[in-house]
């Protein structure tokens, strides 16, 4: 069940945990799966067939390419945009999607670009404007273009959920 | 009063001055406060207790976040994206917002990201796709990932504005 | 003729050959022509009297300013931002518009952002994030902040329809 704000786009086959919402101005596309308590910014997209853990949260003006595939209490932050094909040409014969897989706890700053076929890791978080080329490895945080690691956490992240999966994680 | 466009999504308690128009797709959150003559392009959001001074620009595909403070005759360019939250995580215990402050005749270049409480001082100038990390100091020009500055304005900006705080803004 | 989504803002002197399809929450600006199979993708905003040749993709939360020249089988990845203006100022006195020009068979990567008056010449691609403050060579890729040069395509990309000009481009 979501409640949607108006003007919404939210194709008729998505499904979706209790307390979902979605934002004025946002495209939900065919064969999304929200967990439970997600919340969608205005003017975003969300590609066909995205499957979102719990208590994920995007931003405003976010767009994410089809079979995107996020964890629970992702935060992605506003303008954030992510990306499936690595040579993109109008009519490309060979194109092959390669979706990001997000795991559970990461956070994105804003303005972030994330290149196609990328792995963010539990708890990672990437700084805002970051333009992340490779994978980042858990807990840690990478910043500037390319991306590159500033530190290590010291400690888990509020509330340690990265150190376990958690139950309903696609 | 606003003039406003198809599909615009504007709180009842927004206050205005005379002149104010704002583009289609765009949310104007509860209670912002619009100066004279501003303008607000497609696909932007503006955070709730927004306040804007006289004559402001903002373009298209713009995010601000609640309690935005923008002084007179400031241009905001396309894609810009200015945020509140220096370790954004889902359910942050410690959330405390910091938004930006934007002071008279600031101009920020299409897709700059803004950090949270970050100061911009008057008549400076950002430049399109700069990542500001720190305040920049009155007049200057700053670039870059993380910005840098790039230069002193030799003489005041155009009309001077900047070197007397104007009536009527915030 | 235009198969356009719900919610969009289509000026109605827009001129368009066959197939062309325009996505939710975009605007199309008065006097834009658009080449046969053009797909412009959602939260976009297309200046007023640009030009697209054929086969042109533009993707989701796009800025093209007045005036802005695409030849045929040009891509434009999600957020991308172009700009027309080297000296944004509110109310400035000597503003001349500099659109961007985009030969034929060029692709930009997302988020990328165009400074004013670029020239990106056939075949050319710009990576992800990139900020284009130069022109940019025909055949070549460019990235980075400031965008530079990354290589030369040793073969002629896709199709190889950037070694002659195509018939219907502007």
């Amino acid at each position: 069940m979501i409640e949607a704000a108006a003007y919404t786009v939210i194709a008729p086959d998505v499904q979706s945990a209790d307390g979902c919402r979605v934002w004025a101005f946002t495209v939900i596309g065919s064969g999304v799966v929200m967990g439970a308590r997600c919340v969608v910014g205005s003017h975003s997209y969300i590609g066909r067939e995205t499957v979102m853990g719990d208590d994920v949260r995007i931003q405003s003006l976010v767009f994410l390419p089809n079979r995107t595939r996020l964890g629970a209490r992702v935060f992605i932050g506003p303008g954030v945009v992510m990306t499936d094909d690595k040579h993109p040409r109008v009519n490309h014969p060979d194109y092959d999607a390669q979706p990001p897989i997000i795991d559970d706890d990461v956070s994105i700053g804003a303005g972030a670009v994330i290149l196609p076929g990328i792995h963010l890791y539990a708890g990672c978080m990437v700084g805002a404007g970051a333009i992340v080329t490779h994978d980042v490895p858990a807990g840690e945080t990478w910043a500037g273009l390319p991306a590159k690691r500033l530190h290590r956490w010291p400690t888990p992240p509020i509330g340690g959920g990265w150190l376990t999966r958690t139950r309903g994680t696609p």
